[in-house]
C-alpha cells in the first residue's frame, strides 16, 4: 500500500519510526496510528492539524495534542526519563515558542528530561547570562532562534557542550523564509554547533536524545 | 571624456567625490587626480592597487598608501579632527582587517577621531565586554564582522548609539561571499543597526562621519 | 514563561521594548500588555491586526489603532517632542503607505517631530525637487521605496543627512518580495545610504530617533 | 564543421551574424573570419582578446581593434550612417567604459549615428539634467549602469523615447555580478524601459539599431 | 496627501500616469481617478480587482473592466487608432492569456492597432511558422511566455523588428515564479529582444506604443 | 481563439497533445475538451481541480477523476498496454503519492503497463532492497522523492535501466519548495539518472512511456 | 585506500566505472588506472588535463587524448558498435562544443554509433530544419545548449525520440554559469525531455547509451 | 593589536582556539603562533599554504603540515587518546580527500581516536555495505559528501549514533559550490543528521570531538 511502516527502525536506530502529517490525508494518518498501535512502541506524529488529533481520538484515547508544537503523542510505555542528564532547550523569541515545542514534545517522548529557557535572544543579553547555568548543566543544548540566529553563535562561544541550532522562520522580507538564520548558523565563528533544517524542532531533539543517552 | 567629476558635492552633500579605483586602468585614475590636484580638496581613492599608488606618486609625492585598507589619500587641508565625539569601529576576527582599515582611512580623511577595536568576536564575548567603555563612549559606532555577523546584534543590544554593520566576505561555504552576514545584519533583532554594502568599509565610515558631525 | 520583558532596555539603550505581533497569539499579546502597563513606559506594539487592537482595548482604553501601520500605540508619558529637528520620511509610491505609517507612528512615540513627503518616486522627478527644501531641512532622512528603490540614490546625491532606506516588497514578479530594492539600496551610488530590512519602517524610524535624538 | 555561418540572417533579420568570441579558440575564430570575408558585409567580433586580433590581422589588415570595448571591426562596405537621427548612449559611471565602447561600436557598425555621453550617474544629477538636451534629442536611449541601476528610471521619468538598459557587473558584494542593476531595471517605476543582459552592450546597441532605423 | 499624480507626465514622456491598483486600497483609487477625471486624459489603471471597477462605476458609468487582464479603461478622448502599422501580441500558451490581455488594453488605450497570435508556442512549431505573415507585418512585437519562454528567441530568430519580451509566471516548480522564461529572454541567443518585468503586460506594452509611434 | 490544439502532434512527437489545467479557467477547459472530444484520440488533463471535473462529466460522462493525482482521463480507444515490458513507478515517502498517481496514469493512458512501488526511501534502505526485483525488471524507472532526493542515487547505482527522477516539493524549510530534491538529483553520482521539473509526474511519466515503447 | 574502485559495476549497471578527474592529483589518477588496467574493461577519465594525459601516457601507450572534450580514453575491447540504431548529438552554438565532445567520448567507447549536428542553434532556424532528417532517424537525441537553451523544447516539439537535454556555462551575465539554460530546459514546454547536470556531457552520453542498447 | 587570542577558551569551551588562516599574512599568522608557543597548548591552524608551514617551522621545528588537508599541527602536549570510543570519518568520493584530512587531524589533535573509511559513496553502495560495522562502532560518526550528498542519509537510516554531515564543494554546474550537498543533508529524512558549513571538516570534527569526550 502507500506505506510501509518501518517497524525494526528501533532495533536499528534506535528510536521507532516518527510519522510527518504534512501531505497526508486524515484517513492516511489512522491507518497509520491503527496499525502502529497494534505494536509496543511509543507513538509521535508532527506536523498534525487539530482535525488529525480529533480522527486519532477516536481510535485511542490516551492520545495527546499540543497545538503550539503540533504533536500528537501517544505514550505506550512509562519509561523512566534519563535521571541527572538532561537536554536545554534555549530559543531567541516568543514567537520561537512552537519549535521549541514540538522539540521538547520529541525529546520527552523519547525519554530525556527537559529544560526550557525562552525568550533571551541577544538583543538584551543580560537575560541569557542570567540563565547560563542550567544551560551549561545541560548534556547537549539546542538553539532555536529566527532572524538573524546570533543566539547559537552566543552560546556556542559559553559552553563547552555540543550545540544543535535550529534556524526559524521567524521574522519577514529579508530572512526569506528563515534563510537568514540558517546561513547565520552554519556559519558560526563559534565551533561547537552544528545546523538541521529551518522549523525542524523534531530533527534537532531526535539528535539532541541520542546524544544525551549516549 | 569619460569622467565627469562632481566638484560641487562638497556643497551639495558636504563631502568632497572619492574615487573607486576597481574598473579603472592607471591612466584614467591618473587623468582623475591630476585634474583634482588643482583644486583644494582632500583626496581619498580606495580599492586602490599598489601598482596604482606608484602612478599617483610620480605626480603628488605626499600621496600616501594603506596597503591592508588599500586606500590612497592625499591631505590638502589639515582640517582639526572632531574634539570630544569619535567613532567606533568594532571588528569580529582578524582577517576582516582590511574593511576596518578602508573604514579608518575614510573616516580620518573626513575629519573624524575613530577609536579601532579589534578581533572582539562574539565565539570569545568576554573580549568584547571588556571593551564595551570606549565602544558606549562613541557618538557612532561601526561593526564589520564576516562568517555569522551575529556581532551588529549583540553590540546592538548593549549600546544607545547609531550602528552601521559592515557585513565582510570573510569565510567559506555558505557565506556565499558574504550573504550570511549581510542578511544577518539586516535581520538583527536589535534595532538600532542600519546595514552598508559587504566589504563596504568606505561606505559605512561616510555615513558615520555625517553622524559624527551632525 | 514564554516572555521575558526587556524593562531595562530604557536604560541600556536608550527606548523601551516594542512588542513584535507577527507569530504571536492574542493572548500572549494581552498578557505582555497587562504587564507592560505596570511600568511608567509608552508601549508600541507593530504588525498587530485588527483582532489583537479589540483586545487590547478591553484592558487599555486609550490604545490606539493605525490600521494602514498596522500599529498599537499607548501613550503614557507626554514628552515633549524634539522641537526644532525633525525626521523626514520620504516615499516614492503610494503602495508604501503601509511602511510610512509604520515608520511615522514608531518616530511619534519616541519623541521626535515628523514630516512625511509621500509619492514622489524617480518617475516623475519634479515631484521630489519640489519638496527638497523640507527634506533638507530634516536631521535625518528615511527614504521608503519599492520595486528599483531609485529614489534612496536619488536623495543621496541630494542631501549631506544620513539618510536611512526602507526597501519595501511593493511590486511583482522579479521585484522577487522587495530583493530588487533591497539589492539597489545596498549597492546606491550615493554614499550617505545605510539600509534596513525589506519593509522594516519600525527599525528605520528607531535608527533615525537614535540619530535625530544625539 | 564546428560552425554554420548564418548567411542569410541579413535578409532574414536585418543584420549580419555577429562573432561571440567567449570560448572559441583563436583558430576556430580565423577560420571562421576567413569564411565571412568571402562575402560582402561588414564583420563584428565581440568579446575578443588582444590575441585574437593579432591573428586577425594576419588575415585582413583593416581589421580595426577596440582594446575598451574587445571588440573586433572589419568595414567592408562603407555604408552613410543614418543622418538626422541618432541613438544616444548614456552611462553612470567611468568603470561602465567597456559596455559603452562595446555598444558604440556595435552601433556605429550597423549604421547608427551615435552620442556618448559618459560618468553621469544620479549621485549627482545636475551632471545629468545639463545633458537632457542631446538625450532627449536621440530617437532611442540606450542606459549604462552598475550598482543599483537607477540612472534608467531617472531618464525613463524624463524622456519619451524608448530606452534600452543595460545592467552591469559594476561594483561589488551584494551587486552579485549584475544581479543589483538588472533586477532595479527590470522593476522600473518609469514605463519605457527594457532591458537586456548583464553587460550586454552588444545586444542593446543591436536592438536600439533596428528601432533606430524603423 | 498618500498621491501626487503626476500631470504633466503626458508632455514630458508622451503618455498619461497609469495607475498601479496593487496595494492601495478602494478608497484610494476611487479619489485618484476622481481627480483625474477632472483632466482630459484617457485613464487607465492595472491590477484591478473587480470590487474595485464596481466602486469606480459609481463615479464613471463608461467605466470598462477587462477581467483577464485586470484593467479598468476609462476612454475620455476618441484618438484615432495608428493607421498602417501595428503592435503584434504573440503568446506561448493559453495560461498566458491574462498577461497578453493586459498588453492589449494598454497598447490600445495608448492608441495603437494590436494583432494579438494566441497559443503558439514552441512545442508545435507549426502553428507558429503559420502566422509569421502576421508577425512580420507589425512595427513592434510583444511576445508573451512562460515556462521557458523559448518562443522569444525562436521569434527574434526569425524577424527583424524589436521583440519585447514578456516571462509569465505561467508554470510550476522550477520556474520560480517567472525565473526560468526572465532568464531565457535575457539570454537569449537571438539579437533583437529585450525584456521587461515578470507578467509586465502594461510595461511591454507601453514601450511597444513609444516604438509603434516613432 | 485563445488555444491551438496541436492535433497532428500524435503524428510528429508520437502522443497526443496534454492539457494542463492550471491557469485555465473552467469555461476554457470545457471548450478544449469539447473540441478534442471530436477526434479519436484518448484525452488527458492534468492539475485539475474536482470542480473542473463535475463540469467535464457534463460533456462526457466516462470521464474519469483521480483526486490524488489531480487527472481527468477519457479513454477513447482501448489500446493494448506493453505486454512483457512495464514501467517501475518509486517513492520515498506517502507524502509524495500525488506525483506517483499523476505519473501512473500518463504512463497508462499511454498505453504502458505500471509497477507502483511506495514509500521505500532511503531512511530504511531495506525497504528497498526487498523491491529490488520488481525495480529491475522494468524497462525504465521513475524515481519519485521530496527532501533530499538520495533515491533516485541509491537506485541509480543498483540497476542498468534509464531512471527519469521527479524532485517533489515534500518538506519544509530549506528544501525551498523542491529546490533541495532537484539539485539532488541533477548532482546524482550515479551515472543513469535524468531529471524533469518539480512535481512533474505527468512530464516524467510522457518521457517513460517513449522509451518503453521503443 | 583513498579510491575503492567498483568492479562490478559493470555487472551491476552494465556499464564500467568512469574516473571523475576533477579534484584528484596526477598521482592519484595514474593509481586508479595502473589498478583499472589489470582488468579487462575499456577505461575513460573526464575532466582530464594535459599533464594527467601526459602521465597516464606513460604507463599506457594507446592512451588517446581529446582536449577539447577533456577525455583520456584507453580502448582494450574493440566492441562492435551498435548497428543500425545511434544517438544523435545537437548543439546550439560553436562554443558548446567542449560538452559535445564529452558527450562524444562517452557515447562512443560506450559502444554507439553517434551523429553531431553542431551549431544549429533557433537563432537561424533553419539550421536546424535542415538537420532534422538525421535528427529524427537517432533512437535518442542529446541537446547540448547554453544562452537560453531553447534548443532543447524546440526540438522537444518535432521528434517522438526520447530527449536528453544538456545545459551549458555558455554565455555571460544573468546565465549566472549555466542556470539559465538549466531552467530553461527544466521547464520545456515539449514534454519528451529530461535533464542533465550542466556541463555533464558525460551523464548524458551515459544515460543514451543505455537508452540506445535497451 | 590586531588579534586577541582568546586564552581561557579551553576552560570555558573545552578546546583551545584554533587559526583560521584564511585572510591572514604571513606575518600575522607567525606572531600569533609566536605568542601561542608561550602557553602549554597544542595548536592547530587550518587553511594553512605551504608557505605559510614554511614561516611557521622556521620558529618552532616540530610543526607538521598535512598538505591534502591543509592543516598546521603543533602537538605540545602528549595526551593519551580516547581509548575504546573513536570517531568515524566516512567519505563518499575520492576528491574529498581534503574534507577528510582537515576533519582527522583536528579530531587527533583534540586527542581522539579516528577511523577512516573513504570512497564509498552510494554510487556503490556494496562498498559502504562492506564497512558498516566499523561504522556502527564508532560513537560519533562524520559524513563528509559532495554532489548530491545522499550518503549522510544513507547512514543515517543505518546506525544509531550521531551523524555529523559535511557537504563539501567536489563537483560542478548545478552543485552551486556544495549547495547541492548542503540542502541535501538538511532535508535528510534521516533523522539523526546535523550538518556543518560547506567544507568545514573542522568544525564536523571539533563537534564530533566535544561529543565523543562527552
Ligand atoms: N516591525 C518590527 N520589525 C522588526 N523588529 C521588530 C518590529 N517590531 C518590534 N521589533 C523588535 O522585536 C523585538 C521583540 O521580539 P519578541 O521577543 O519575539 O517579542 C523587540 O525588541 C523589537 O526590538
Ligand atoms: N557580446 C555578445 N553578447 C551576446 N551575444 C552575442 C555577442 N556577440 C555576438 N553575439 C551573438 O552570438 C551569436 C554567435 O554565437 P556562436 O554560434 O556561438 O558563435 C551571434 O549570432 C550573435 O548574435
Ligand atoms: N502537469 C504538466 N506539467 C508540465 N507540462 C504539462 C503538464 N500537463 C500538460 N503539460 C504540457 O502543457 C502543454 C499545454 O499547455 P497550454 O498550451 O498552456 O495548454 C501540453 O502540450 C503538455 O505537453
Ligand atoms: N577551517 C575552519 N573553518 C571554520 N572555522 C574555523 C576554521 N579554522 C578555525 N576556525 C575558527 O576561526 C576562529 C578564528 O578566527 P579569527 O579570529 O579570524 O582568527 C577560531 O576560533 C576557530 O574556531
Ligand atoms: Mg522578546
Ligand atoms: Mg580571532
Ligand atoms: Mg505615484
Ligand atoms: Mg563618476
Ligand atoms: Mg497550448
Ligand atoms: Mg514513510
Ligand atoms: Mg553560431
Ligand atoms: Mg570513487
Amino acid at each position: 500500500g502507500f506505506a510501509k511502516i518501518d517497524n525494526h527502525r528501533e532495533i536499528r536506530v534506535g528510536c521507532p519510526e516518527v510519522i510527518y502529517c504534512e501531505g497526508k490525508t486524515v484517513e492516511q494518518l489512522k491507518s497509520i496510528i491503527q496499525y502502529m498501535l497494534t505494536k509496543e512502541n511509543n507513538i509521535l506524529a508532527t506536523r498534525a492539524s487539530e482535525e488529525m488529533y480529533e480522527a486519532v481520538k477516536t481510535i485511542c484515547a490516551e492520545a495527546r495534542y499540543n497545538p503550539l508544537g503540533r504533536t500528537i503523542t501517544i505514550q505506550k510505555r512509562e519509561d523512566p526519563l534519563t535521571a541527572s542528564s538532561y537536554i536545554a532547550i534555549v530559543s531567541a523569541g516568543t514567537s520561537d515558542i512552537s519549535v521549541v515545542e514540538e522539540a521538547a514534545e520529541t525529546a520527552i517522548i523519547l525519554g530525556n528530561r527537559v529544560e526550557k529557557i525562552m525568550d533571551v535572544g541577544v538583543a538584551g543579553i543580560h537575560r541569557l547570562l542570567a540563565k547560563m547555568d542550567i544551560i551549561r548543566g545541560a548534556k547537549v543544548v539546542i538553539v532555536v532562534a529566527g532572524m538573524e540566529g546570533a543566539l547559537a553563535s552566543v552560546i556556542g562561544g559559553l559552553v563547552d557542550k555540543p550545540i544543535i541550532a535550529v534556524p526559524t522562520s521567524v521574522g519577514y522580507g529579508a530572512n526569506f523564509g528563515g534563510l537568514s538564520a540558517l546561513l547565520s548558523m552554519l556559519n558560526s565563528c563559534a565551533s561547537g554547533v552544528s545546523v538541521v533544517n529551518i522549523d525542524n524542532g523534531f530533527g534537532a531533539a531526535y539528535n539532541a536524545s541520542i546524544i544525551n543517552q549516549l
